[in-house]
Parts: C-alpha cells; structure tokens; sequence
C-alpha cells in the first residue's frame, strides 16, 4: 500500500483538515459527511464524496474516522461492517482507553485491521510535525499505513493495546490540566492583593520551568519500589499542604484544589505510613 | 547600618546555614537555640552566644528569627518585646500570610521594626543567588538592611502588607504542588500498562515544557474583564474533564486530584455560565 486510496468519514473541524491534508498529499480521497453541504468544497478542491458511509467505505483502502465521538463511530461502522473486512480503519475520534479496545475487538472479530489513533494537535496544525498523533493497536496494519498518517504529523506507535493512545493522551492532558489549575490557583491568591493575573503568570511560569525536572526524581522513587527514602516525608507534606489550604482560605480563596492532596496523605498517615515518602500518594490512587 | 551586628534566635537547618552564611561574611553574629549544645560549632567558628533569648537580642541591631513555627515566634518574642525596641526584626519563619500580619501588627504596637521573609530554598543554597528570598512589610527596614539579607541570596521585596511575602511562597508552592500532582496523575495511569514512571516522567516533562506559556493566556483572559472569549467553553471542558476522569477509573486509578475541576465546571453550568470560558472556575474559587 503504497499510496492507498483514503475515505474520510467526518468533515467538522478535524475531519476537513484531514481530508485536505491528505488530498494535497496527492492521496485519493473520498469523503462522507451527515450534512452533506459540506463536502463541496472538498468536492471542488479535488475529493470524490460518497451518498452513503457503505459507498464511501467501499472507495478507500484506508478509512478515517473523524465523527464526534466513541457513540457516533459504533452507530456508523456497525452496519458497514462487511464493507470494510481487509481495509484498514484509524480511528481519530477521542475516546477513553477501553473505548477504544472496544472498537478493536469489534474490528477484529469481523476481520478489520484497526489502528485506534488519539490527536495532541489542533485542526491547524495537520500537516506540521508539531501535530504530535499518537496510535495504538495492530502494529502491522501501524506499519501499512505509516506513510500515510505521516503525512497528518508526526506519528508515534504508543503500543499494541488499543487503548494505550487514548490512555497515553489522556495522561498527559492529565498533567497539564492540573499544572494548569495550578496557575489558575496562584493567580487567585495573588489577585487578592491587587496582583495582576499577568504578573502572576510570569512569576509562576519561570518558577515551574525551574520546578519541572522534580518530577523525574519522584518518577525514580516509584520505580526505586521503595517510600523509605529519608525524604519528604508524609508528616512533614501534610503540614506543608495545611499551610497552603490556610494560607489560601485566610485570603478568601477556596482551597478545593488543594484538599484531594491533603485527603490523600490523611489516609496514609491513618495507615501508618506518616513517616514514608509524600510521594506515595500515588499508591492511594491505584485501586489494587 | 552598614555592617550591623546581628542575632540569629534558632540553630535548626536553616538557622545554622543563615548563622554561618553572615559569619562568613563578615557580620559579628550572636546565636541562641533551645538546645544550647546547636551553639558550640557557631561559637567555635567565632559566633557570640546568649544564655538567654533577651540577652541574645540585646546583642544585635538585627534580628533573625528562625524557629519552627509561628507559635514560637509569639512564645519566644512577647517576652523580650522591650528589649526589641528600635531592633529591626526579620522573621524568616514559615507562617501564613495572617500569621505574618499578625506578628508585624504585634511588633508596631512596640515600636520594632519588622519584615516578614519567607524562603524559596533549602538551608545547602543559602549565601547563593539560586536561593530566594521573599520579604515584605516595612519598607524602610528592608532598606536598611537589605545589603545583610542580599548576602543569604536573592532578596526580593513583595510588597508594604507584610503578609505577601508569605502569600507569594505559598502561591507559588501551590502551583508547583499540583504540576507535581500532573506527575503522579500521569504516571499512575500509565503505569497500569507497565509503563515506567521514569519513562512517564520524561514524557510529562516535555509536555509541559511545551504547554508552560498556556498559563499566561489564561490569564490575559482573567486580567480582561470577560469571559465571553470564545474560547474553550464550560460545557466543551465538562466533557474534556469527564473524559479524563473515566479514563483514570477504567485504569483503575481513582481520579480524585480531577475531581474539583469537575466540580467548578459543573459550579458554573448550574449557574448558567456553561457557554463562558472555562477560566471562569477562577470566579468560583474567590469568595466574593
Ligand atoms: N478540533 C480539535 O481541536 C480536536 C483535537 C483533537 C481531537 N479532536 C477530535 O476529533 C473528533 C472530531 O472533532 P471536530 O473538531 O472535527 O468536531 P466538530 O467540528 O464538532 O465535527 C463533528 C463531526 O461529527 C459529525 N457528527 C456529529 N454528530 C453526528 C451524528 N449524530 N451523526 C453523524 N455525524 C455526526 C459532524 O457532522 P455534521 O457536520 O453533520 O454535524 C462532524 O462531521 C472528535 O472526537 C474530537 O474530540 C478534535
Ligand atoms: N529547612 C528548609 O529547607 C526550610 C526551607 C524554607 C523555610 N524553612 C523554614 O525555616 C524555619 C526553620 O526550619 P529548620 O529547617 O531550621 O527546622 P529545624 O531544623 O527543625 O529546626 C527547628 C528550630 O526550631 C527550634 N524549636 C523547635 N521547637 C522549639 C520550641 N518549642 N522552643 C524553642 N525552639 C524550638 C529548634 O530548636 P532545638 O534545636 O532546640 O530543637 C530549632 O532551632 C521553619 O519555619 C521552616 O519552615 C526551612
């Protein structure tokens, strides 16, 4: 497969950039939308467009999935199943883990290659290499298509698990989520005194930059196997987060984003564990 | 005050480094700590000791207070107020912004000048330029002595209230706590499939590098007014965040650190904001 042909099922935001992307490639495109009126312009640059997903499937070797969300794709692959036996499907939709491992298993029982594929990028960035797409699932049918899906951005293969690009994706939003609330939190106690949001936002980022590489030490404590590492110890964080939650709720500030942390190392100081590493914390969250 | 004489009221970690740091630099240093036996090295390397705490701040123009906690400043202080008059008094002690406020309302009752301080570093970076300090209050006690305190490190003023030193840290620790929190978040998902927290870390690490500058457009959104911006709205977060949630939990990994966001969308949902920005959650945490 050198220069399959491609179906595009979905035509929103990303489903277009996709398909313009991947046409301007000089790759051969079909594409399928609901509102039909949307295909035009695709229509008019160069795409073929299908009346319904079963044709539009039947036209590409390699099918992309650009719906909605997890719901939408079940609903308009199912009945199309025996169209795609022997085409490749990548999914682009955003979906949980096991989402996606429930698409895979579908796929493979009825004898689908299936790529489960989870976007870091915006619709603009498509074609740059800054477009980070992660992928996971049948590494064969990966390696097929490899070609193609560089040409969206850069591609990684996260793993043979379908569910490991969503996991691996919704990890890190994870952490820029919570770094995130974490300039949402500064810039709430600072704003008390009169500081700008802005001054807080310089101050916070520089000091993070310089916080950042904290994590790989931490990250060597949990793969060290052992919490009785002299360090920061449980006791001694939860005084420290007490003084935060204080300090903020002494301003006015509600201190909810900091409570799950406190909640966390109150259970391992009930279960004895006040004197280990604060950062086994972690060992609260996985449910074993 | 060119070269004033000064006191140092505890020997802990961090008392011990700022006694040696302006010994070493030339200051006539007396010492006194609960355990007196703290005092021998200090004194064998040419400190002065007290007998007692008002005899110690008899000997210095200057004052460092370096207990534990705020509870021992106002126990060790109250007593030799009389003796402090006309001192300048520098609390390096962690406490709250209000603790701080409430120490400096106690020391302009008796005619001492005060600067709260709190300390962005561990005693080992102390008398190094990496190591800051935040102080604020009296402007004109900070000063006069600021040429003692640039010798500890940075030495950085915050502001006349004298709590916004402590603001300032506790601000600042706060975002660094839930980055670090983005970590474990992170490496605890990712970690059910095997992968390793160090691999999770390095992954992580880049990410946020990269999102860093996010932060600042939140908060040109914050400093302007509106959160009618367009932008990534309230309602397109809840199902971001309930996405990332569920994820967690099919992993196994319990999503507690996500939740508050959560709960501040569906905060502002219910009062009808779903279509503002999602930084509106800033508005739900002040406590108007
Ligand atoms: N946009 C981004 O920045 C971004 C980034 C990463 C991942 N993604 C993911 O990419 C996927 C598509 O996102 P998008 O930004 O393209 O969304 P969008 O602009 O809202 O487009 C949604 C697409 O789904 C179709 N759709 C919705 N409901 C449908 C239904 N009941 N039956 C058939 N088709 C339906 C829409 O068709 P109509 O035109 O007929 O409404 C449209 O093609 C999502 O899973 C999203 O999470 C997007
Ligand atoms: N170490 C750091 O990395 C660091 C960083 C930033 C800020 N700080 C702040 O600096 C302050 C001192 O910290 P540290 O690291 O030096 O702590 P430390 O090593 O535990 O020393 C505590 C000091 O407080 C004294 N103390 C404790 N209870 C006392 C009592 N009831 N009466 C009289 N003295 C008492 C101790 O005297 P004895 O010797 O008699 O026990 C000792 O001098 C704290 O507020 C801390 O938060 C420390």
């Amino acid at each position: 497969m050198t220069q399959p042909s491609t179906t595009i099922l979905g035509l929103g935001a990303m489903g277009s950039a996709v398909a313009a992307r991947l046409r301007e490639t000089g790759y051969a495109t079909t594409v399928w939308n609901r509102t039909a009126a949307k295909t035009e312009p695709h229509v008019q640059a160069g795409s073929n467009t299908a009346a319904t997903v079963a044709e539009a499937v039947r036209a590409g070797e390699l099918v992309f999935v650009v719906l909605l969300d997890h719901a939408r794709v079940r609903e308009h692959l199912e009945p199309v199943a025996a169209d795609l036996k022997g085409r490749t499907v990548v999914n682009l939709v955003t979906t949980t883990p096991g989402q996606g491992r429930e698409t895979a298993a579908w796929a493979a029982e009825h004898g689908i290659p299936y790529v489960d594929g989870a976007i870091m990028a915006v619709p603009s960035m498509i074609g740059d290499t800054s477009a980070r797409l992660l992928y996971s699932g049948d590494q064969h049918a990966f390696n097929t298509v490899r070609p193609v899906l560089e040409t969206l951005g850069t591609a990684e293969y996260a793993g043979e698990d379908p569910g490991v690009a969503s996991l691996k994706d919704m990890a890190l939003l994870s952490a820029m989520d919570l770094m995130l609330l974490g300039y949402v939190q500064a810039i709430a106690m600072m704003r008390t005194t009169g500081t700008s949001a802005a001054d807080t936002a310089g101050e916070v980022e520089a000091w993070l930059a310089a916080m950042l590489p904290h994590g790989r030490e931490l990250a060597a404590i949990v793969d060290g196997g052992t919490y009785d590492t002299g360090g920061q110890s449980v006791d001694f964080d939860r005084f420290g987060i007490r003084s935060l939650i204080t300090a903020s709720r002494e301003q006015g500030v509600r201190a909810d984003l900091l409570e799950p942390h406190q909640k966390l190392l109150e259970e391992l100081a009930a279960t004895g564990h006040g004197d280990s590493d604060w950062i086994r914390i972690i060992e609260r969250l996985t449910i074993h």
